[in-house]
């Protein structure tokens, strides 16, 4: 019997690690099918992690953290989770191998992941100018021209928040309207920063060593427009990685949110006792590293008041 | 008029800082009447941050902060803030030099400071083996002996916390019960590593240059003992520095609980538009850097949401 599964090996799912073990939980797993580190170790550049004065990759940023948050006795087994359930008082993992385990507390930290828009060179150039996230990229085009893809509410949230930093937001979508909020249009539509690219798509995504020089889009009479701005945002939904938390009868272990997003409150407690959350999983996560594993050091620490209660 | 005051210069206002000026607020001014930085400063030994491999001292892990949250705009002014009142839309902060500054939103990070006993070598062996933070420092004393003071429910709770990790755990208390929940003492009773220490006060710490060698206490007939342990946990106590929010009529400008911790949810948001609190000042805060720094990120993001909106 664990004392504590943690499902995920990013910021959250370390950092839980760490405080869960130094604050003396014996058995303590975290389930990382990689190599723990998450997805910001595909980052090429983070200046906003305090507590380093230069810039880092995501790799530099995450080198020390499984050394350091695995030095007080943290496990990792590197299998992948299909399924947490309840088991009378405990919970119940299931790993991919089949295998089973029990554990009197779990956090979830298995994170969200950016859709992918299916555009040639997006792959090619993520993360050398092709981002997910305007907190974290935007600044690196200040006083430059950025494009945004997208015509939801994370879409046109982000061509506003990008369009305090940089010279100019084109707004690409493929349709003729917006399906985000009404007030968010309208300010979207006030913005002279903001120029819409209405009934278009993207052709391609191009660039060279250094990074994103433009993209082709085509509108919906065919004609092509080659926008030559360094930066390129796509918008077009998250996959909530919750499926460990699906049950069989096709129900969530947890409540969640419309989009599936776990909700919990201030302690990263669940409406399940013993069931936690932390870091992109969770409602209202700003998806930002220092976030995440704030999130996780709380988890922890909530699941130590929990065994001592 | 100012986008953002930041009241308080630790690990949340310089989080908050970094974050609110590299998403594009231009005026933005964090008050800080010392050097920023923090309670975490005083502290000898951090090793539960994550990003380092070696354990650093508060002014170690510090130093960088301030250039890199500095470096996008935001400005340091040295002045105490005595108070934030609502100014029609916007808000009023007095300076204790009279000046009075306008700004549309403020994020307060005053944190809070554990109350002093006034034991002698309290302060001398402050952060050498005196503390206040279980989570912090409990761990330098695995397979050792602590002392802990108090005996309400923080004190108990620390106690059950230094008790999974500890050889053996003082629990000293100057009255013959304690004011912590029922269920709480209960777990103290039960609990084999915890010796009670209860009708007595300490009369000094002692230590040498390596740091607390044990304390001296002295039960109700007056009769001296020795306890030899090199943790020496104060819990009496929290002053929560809601003083700012004050207002003349001895309300607070926005909700706060019965322990005067400012009620937010888990964007940071107080119950009055524009005001937010991050850091050790909010309800349920663990106290810990990383959650202070990611408090600090996720104000700065809601008031760039407020403001784009």
């Amino acid at each position: 019997m664990l004392d504590l599964a943690i499902i995920g090996g990013g910021p959250a799912g370390l950092t839980a690690g760490l405080y869960a073990t130094r604050g003396g939980l014996k058995n303590v797993v975290m389930y990382e099918m990689g190599l723990p580190g998450g997805q910001i170790t595909q980052s090429s550049e983070i200046e906003n992690y305090p507590g380093f004065e230069k810039v880092l990759t995501g790799m530099e940023l995450m080198e020390p953290w499984p050394k350091q948050c695995m030095r007080f006795g943290l496990k990792h087994e590197l299998a992948e989770v299909k399924n947490v359930s309840k088991m009378d008082e405990n919970f119940q993992v299931t790993l991919a191998n089949g295998d089973k385990v029990l554990a009197k507390n779990i956090i979830v930290c298995t994170g969200s992941t950016p859709k992918r828009a299916g555009i040639k060179g997006e792959d090619e150039f993520y993360g050398k100018g092709v981002s997910n996230c305007a907190t974290c990229d935007g600044f690196f085009y200040k006083d430059k021209e950025v494009s945004v893809l997208g015509g939801g509410d994370t879409a046109l949230e982000e061509a506003l928040y990008l369009a305090n930093i940089c010279k100019k937001v084109y707004l690409i979508h493929r349709r003729d309207s917006f399906r985000a909020s009404p007030h968010t249009v309208k300010r979207v539509m006030e913005n002279d920063k903001i120029e819409l690219v209405l009934n278009s798509t993207v052709k391609e995504i191009y660039g060279d060593e250094s990074g994103v020089n433009g993209s082709i889009v085509v509108d919906k009479d065919g004609n092509e427009r080659d926008i030559k701005a360094p930066g390129f945002f796509i918008f077009v939904g998250m996959n909530v990685n919750n499926g460990v938390l699906k049950q069989e009868d096709g129900s969530f272990l947890c409540k969640v949110n419309e989009w599936g997003e776990v909700i919990v409150d201030l302690k990263m407690r669940t409406d399940v006792e013993g069931l936690f959350a932390a870091g992109d999983i969770r409602i209202e996560a700003p998806k930002q590293v220092v976030c995440a594993a704030g999130d996780g050091a709380v988890a922890a620490l909530s699941v130590i008041e929990r065994e001592n209660h």
